[in-house]
């Protein structure tokens, strides 16, 4: 035992440190910036994964694979592109035990080295869309690095897509977008706030960034995925072009878009508590967990064969555990279990095998109140729907803090509060003095100008002039 | 059309690089010794993926993720893997727009970043054994590249083991191997040599290797997947130790092994004829492709009508592709698909509509000899059924090549002959310096000492002097 949290009220960000390591999702290297994902967070992030896979495919995208490398000039070619990222670059100067004559970036992102390729895969509209996607690492130098949330290394998706017509772009710009956003409320039970980035906060190269936006338990936003209609930026500065169906060479469109290991560290900040990890069921590495429980050593074969017939039982249905740990008492593994996040706990003792029951638990309603006496017979059925119980709770209760914590404020003071706290929205005139001038005297940025807007006009929160657009005023990570 | 290939008794090696590129498996990239894998070789890449991770899971082994860079200094701890694995490093010296106090290493492999983390987690016997696989990207800077076979990026997985006993390393080292054979066989439909490496040709800080070779069309020979014997050899070099039952402070016990991209090289050259990829249906990424067929537009809409429902009734069973594209006739379509692989076509007419049949024509086997007529009634059982006959007979196919290809000589200018064909096995002394001077007469390297073994002694092929083991020879990739 001794292993206690640092309550979250105390001190959040110490909690997440805390939990993230006694967790083992993650562990710091002794590589500055990079982290190590342990076997459970990167159990965790599989399924995150072959949730967004899922999807794209269904969507029909294919993935692919390109070089980590980038050559230097690349990046030049895109000139806001390369102003954002130059000051994060790690730089390979040297191969196979000699200078290289023109230095390889370790990839950023992929926009250039992708957009190369187009160049030379796309001729004609016949060829049109390209909707690939990419698994991969990318390498970003960072000052100040949290596990998860900001590391140098990271991993993530990008996708990159080419369009003959503006409209065709746009439109995958927003199926992404609303791709993720099913994705973040339907499997990790994250509410998030789709909307557009400002122009200060939009993607080094993109003509509009698109972002969900999610409420972390100290108020604090988190970005959670992006999805950037790129134009025709790219496809100028690579001169990825094709013929159309009249025979005239035209631009692509071209959009990218991604969710990151950043995710880990969404679900971490949204749905823990004071005891630990509460996972959302989807994406639980293990879904439930059977704790066998017996006082006198001649119960315990008898526990142990109905634990394992349990076991068997529910193997096909959910992903379960049986913790059949010599040497820990049921209430440290009770402890063990609730600090991993495990969604559901069944609780099986001498008495349950007399009455043919078996106790559920659940994470996320402590004590009495979350504990449920399910029929043994019926365990293949009730275990599954107690999950989708949990998977909605969780999802009802994220959604309840973020409500209680974002107000509609119509004066700058009330923004002051509300940020301090959690989320404002107000209406913004759309001027960057504005904005920025938000953000050195409170600390908080746009998060997004959310899709779902009032209509009409109002007066901007900062300089009173007439405004037609509600922002989402946040700090963030 | 005009898209031929170079017959593989022309030019096997110009056969290779042309049907990578035209069947879109993979392209070469602007940066040198990188190469792009496309959608159609990262499909078969994912299911490589998939069938080893399923039995690396069900033998007890977790996923994680460590990081892209390594210290200089970690890679020196251990004298003979820094020889080994110095002049292929790629080299990081600049981050964040500031030069590196100690330069970082793009990993070539990670045993160094592991052991370390390692020696950090395992205190006692209790954290025994440590079952980690990783799937990642790694750097060894080449001189000469192929696509697949060699290239400066691979993708991979690295299992990386540590252990309480030799005994126990070394079982798993064994696991390992057979796990990979079992993959090769089973799965590639590609018959392996499971063996341990010499010592000249062992993995730079192991104590054994273990490999899996297969051999090419062209007769030569490629290492396919390999399985290491660590000793104590990194546990010492990162001090990675733990209290065993006795309360003694006892180094670990470790193991590493990995198969590439390189696999899809060793697909192509196994099964690939002159009318391109021959892929094994457990691995293709369409196992059947569906060619609707009419001659007259009246019979059109009739035809794509049984075609489609055709598709519904397969895909829950197959990975099936309906080719409806417009503007291209049956014989190109099947030209195309048969250059890509796919292990049967479904060939869909007016007549097979009135006779409730369809033609299914095995892409291993060419003309009517490879025709079947399906009952349509029965399609879900008969293409399953169809696709295992396709798996078995390619794997058999390619087991005949091999033995027919394969001597037991008892000269060496019987062996000399062989390796200009294919494989030979000899006995041999173990001495070194017969070992280099067979390579540097004939070209020909030890490819391992096959497990399979007569038993008893015989005569070093090349000194003549007394052997105890029987080497296999060949050239290789």
């Amino acid at each position: 035992m001794a292993d206690f949290l640092t309550p979250q009220s105390e001190d959040f960000s110490r909690w997440y440190n805390e939990i993230v390591q006694k967790a083992d999702l993650a562990d710091y290297s002794p590589v500055r910036g990079c982290m190590v994902i342990k076997p459970y967070g990167y159990t965790l992030w599989e399924n995150i994964r072959e949730a967004l896979d899922r999807r794209f495919k269904a969507t029909g995208h294919v993935n692919a694979y390109f070089p980590l490398f980038i050559p230097m000039s690349f990046l030049q070619k895109e000139a806001e592109h390369v102003e954002g990222f130059a000051p994060e670059l790690a730089v390979v100067t040297h191969g196979g035990g000699e200078k290289l004559e023109e230095p390889l970036v370790v990839r950023p992102t992929s926009e250039t080295i992708i957009g190369y390729m187009y160049a030379k895969w796309i001729q004609s509209y016949r060829d049109l869309p390209v909707l690939i996607n990419q698994w991969a690492n990318v390498v970003r130098w960072e000052m100040r690095t949290r596990l998860f949330l900001r590391t140098t290394e990271f991993l993530w998706q990008e996708g990159h897509t080419a369009h003959a017509t503006r409209e065709e772009a746009l439109e995958e710009t927003m199926r992404i977008l609303d791709l993720y956003t099913d994705f973040a409320v339907n499997d990790a039970a994250i509410p998030v706030i789709p909307g557009r980035k400002s122009e200060s906060e939009k993607f080094a190269g993109a003509v509009n960034s698109y972002t969900i936006e999610a409420m972390m338990k100290d108020g604090k936003a988190l970005q959670s995925g992006t999805s950037h209609f790129l134009g025709q930026n790219f496809a100028k500065a690579f001169d990825i072009k094709f013929l159309d169906e009249n025979n005239q060479l035209q631009y692509v469109w071209t959009t990218s878009w991604g969710v990151s290991t950043r995710m880990v560290g969404a679900i971490v900040m949204t749905h823990g508590d004071d005891q630990g990890l509460v996972l959302p069921p989807r994406l639980a590495p293990t879904q439930v967990v059977i704790v066998p429980i017996w006082r006198k050593k001649k119960e315990r074969e008898a526990v142990l064969e109905a634990a394992r017939s349990l076991y068997e039982r529910l193997r096909p249905v959910v992903r379960v555990h049986l913790d059949e740990r010599e040497g820990f008492s049921p209430g440290w593994k009770f402890h063990d279990w609730e600090m991993r996040g495990v969604p559901l706990r069944l609780e099986l003792g001498p008495r349950d095998l007399a009455s043919g029951t078996v106790v559920a638990a659940r994470r996320d309603i402590p004590g009495r109140e979350g504990k449920r006496v399910l029929q043994m017979a019926e365990v293949e059925q009730a275990v599954p729907a107690l999950l989708e119980e949990v998977q909605a709770g969780i999802y009802r209760k994220a959604l309840d803090f973020r409500e209680a914590h974002t107000w509609e404020v119509e004066s700058y003071e009330a923004l002051k509060e509300a940020v301090a706290q959690g989320f404002a929205r107000a209406w913004w005139c759309g001027d960057p003095a504005c904005e920025a001038a938000i953000k050195e005297e409170t600390k908080a940025t746009i998060r997004c100008l959310p899709q779902d807007q009032p209509g009409g006009k109002g007066r901007c929160i900062y300089c009173g002039k007439e405004a037609h657009e509600v922002a989402l005023f946040g700090r963030a990570y």
